[in-house]
């Protein structure tokens, strides 16, 4: 009885038109990326444990697939870790491998491995599957790609600056128009958090600000106040739940509050250089948005913080985030390098283009021209003819056997082939070739020792 | 104290240079792969254990990685599995998924999956990791890509030609003349077995054979004694031992030895059909040779088997292999779909182009253009400039920071970057750039205004 196969749930195949659009959206990155002069790495699939544990707190550490040991694994168990039957303490004896769980520790590992090797700055991006062993649901799933630029080595906010770029040059090219790429900075947070007198529970007072846009002022405030924080300091926070104008005039309510923090002053510098250098040098199709309720919930944010949202009018979580680090390698013993970086969410973007309408019709013909196949002595001359046109790096193929007319036509409709060409005895014999246009129905007929009349109207 | 990083054995990090000549090789095999009417998909790296155990013999279900069940898995394993402490039925017990070990059982599984929405002949190519727990050595490794193209649902040795020609293109296009693509044929294999009187020895047989290359004719004889062949069967096979001259003069050899085979005769035939239709095309850089010893070792072949060697003078195992199987699916419970596939190998290919000095220069080329970093003002006018390069699709860049102009020459030497754009106080002021040729050392100034001329130059 042969088995029903399956896929694990989280993960997916991805048919042929998939594979087109998701490509499209990658090679759209990558070539913007390399643009930008960022230089592409891969590293491996998995790592070795310790490399990954521990870097992603203790959800992430249950989240990360573990591989099991290759041979007899379990003799190299100890008798008294094996009888305690605890799946905790046997892991790390039967396993010592586990899946990339995200692409920016093993960047920081590779840095760190090969520092003597990189000219810093160094400038990577990295395109690569990652694997979590989360509740798969809506666009969420246990193999996903992430698609991750960085710059480490360097602290000038001119990363910054071209980030934003980076972010409009992309999402322009995909032709997402009307993307708001928000700007926060870890430091304008410290700073309110050290006016209101709240230090010592930033955490805890960027989480609840965080939520916003979710539970609104009322409730943010009530997460405050559960957390710990003064109604007399929510009441200091106020200026913040009513921010709004220009960039420019968000600035100035953000000086005004935070004129006594020497970082939250810093902090408002950043911003207000890139908010200045960004309009003189303009955006395409985006828009930047400051944000100071963002933070993104990722304590390792230093300075800026980036996060992308759809067009208005397409409900979407974030299609892109990122923003700067101060210690990505430390972890791995390098000390003081510096690090900004930014993500594109390929599965969210694909969802807002595929509900946009916004990938073009072409990526779905993946053949421009079917030979009609009459049998071995014709079909020899349509391989011919073929040849030139895949010589001229145009998608063809001469339909696999001499099946019936009908099934090779219906072939042609079902995979949208724009052009047949028919080669039959008549045209063996007079050296022609009849391209039919399977959109009007018009027949041409060419001479077949002169293709290229053909392949020039194919406009390749 | 920080963790010293290191990789698990067996895996690699790729650097920017190498992912660019890795990439070189894939897209090339990639628009082949497309202008031959192949189409991509994409299968999960983790599939259902039993979606693979069984499928590769016993060793290949050794060398499967396994992946360790999320959370409590040991609470699942019943006590009497858990008292045995045995990792061959424990295994079962915590793990559930592996990770894919190669791409023509996913293929399979697919295809059996997703078969109503499948146009067939189904042309599909795959270029993807796959994993194996093998001892890693010079060459090969743990993880490392397959690049398959297959077709199934189709009979006609139109596929098997298109397959020569395919890699007849992909190793011109790489520069790679002087290939061979030696071609065999299961049903020769079993004429001969047949017409020796050893047809319940084939497997013992081909084996055998098929390390002509590696321990002579001798050995070969040897072996096949070893293995119960008789010496009078041994004898009658002794025209293959020297089976020389053009292709067409091989088959006339064949047919006078495998004149009482039926089925043997059925596969000269196809051989004949192949060379004498290859002739008529033509190939651009590879010659076509039939190698009665060729078998590949794998049993499910039924047809036509194929292996490129590197050009003669590089010491290198096959870099390309594939055949045809009739029955992909039938594990999966979908029958009588033949395929037909072959495969390209990436890693070797890539060793053979090094060897031979074969990537071009300019993928170690990651940045056109620097621009020095002066200073606030004067790296927002780089960034201007940056901008236009980047709109014609020129790799530039801003150095990140105003670091000493000897830093940043020396980052531009090390990156091997040809062109370093000096926009300095005097430029700024009077609306100019300065170009300098790291090559030649020559200076030129341009209009800030019209960078046009400077982009024609760099022949964007």
């Amino acid at each position: 009885m042969p088995q029903k196969p399956s896929i694990p749930k989280g993960t997916r195949d991805f048919s042929p038109t998939e594979v087109a659009k998701r490509n499209h959206i990658i090679q759209t990155i990558k070539r913007n990326f390399e643009c930008y002069g960022f230089q592409p790495i891969e590293t491996p699939s998995f790592e070795n444990s310790e490399t990954l544990m521990g870097k992603y707190g203790d959800e992430g550490d249950r989240l990360i697939f573990k591989i099991l040991n290759s041979g007899d694994f379990i003799s190299k168990v100890d008798d008294v870790t094996y009888s305690s039957k605890n799946s905790a303490s046997l892991t790390p004896k039967i396993s010592e491998k586990a899946l990339r769980y995200d692409l920016t520790v093993p960047f920081a590992r590779y840095v760190v491995m090969h520092q003597n090797e990189i000219d810093f700055p160094f400038k990577r991006y990295q395109i690569q599957p990652v694997w979590r062993a989360d509740r798969p649901q809506k666009g969420r799933f246990r193999e996903f790609y992430q698609c991750d630029a960085d710059v480490v080595g360097a602290k000038s906010l001119l990363q910054e600056i071209e980030f934003v770029q980076l972010y409009d040059a992309v999402f322009s090219d995909l032709g997402l128009v009307g993307t708001t790429i928000k700007l926060n900075n870890r430091k304008v947070l410290s700073g309110i958090a050290e006016v209101i007198g709240a230090q010592h529970l930033l955490i805890d007072f960027t989480v609840a600000l965080d939520k916003l846009d979710k539970i609104g002022e009322e409730g943010v405030k009530n997460e405050m106040l559960a957390k710990g924080i003064s109604e007399n300091a929510i009441a200091k926070a106020a200026p913040l739940f009513s921010m709004n104008g220009s960039n420019l005039e968000k600035l100035e309510q953000l000086k005004t509050l935070l004129v006594t923090s020497e970082i939250g002053m810093a902090g408002v510098a950043e911003l207000q250089r890139i908010v200045s250098q960004i309009s003189q040098l303009g955006l395409t199709s985006a828009k930047m948005d400051i944000d100071v309720t963002l933070a993104r919930g990722l304590n390792y944010y230093t300075g800026a913080i980036f996060e992308v949202s759809a067009p208005d009018g397409v409900k979407m979580g974030s299609i892109g985030g990122g923003g700067r680090y101060d210690d990505l390698t430390g972890i791995f013993g390098l000390k003081d390098v510096s690090g900004v970086g930014i993500s594109f969410g390929l599965d969210r973007i694909y969802l807002v283009m595929e509900e946009l309408g916004l990938f073009p019709e072409s990526l779905e013909r993946s053949i421009e021209v079917l030979c009609i196949n009459f049998g071995d002595d014709e079909s020899i001359q349509s391989l011919k003819l073929v040849g030139s046109l895949r010589a001229s790096g145009i998608k063809a193929e001469v339909y696999p056997s001499a099946a019936k007319m009908q099934k090779q036509m219906k072939y042609a409709n079902n995979r949208d082939i724009p052009f047949v060409v028919l080669i039959g005895k008549q045209e063996l014999d007079n050296g022609t070739f009849i391209v039919k246009n399977m959109e009007s129905g018009a027949q041409e007929t060419y001479q077949f020792n002169n293709p290229d009349i053909f392949i020039k109207k194919l406009g390749a």
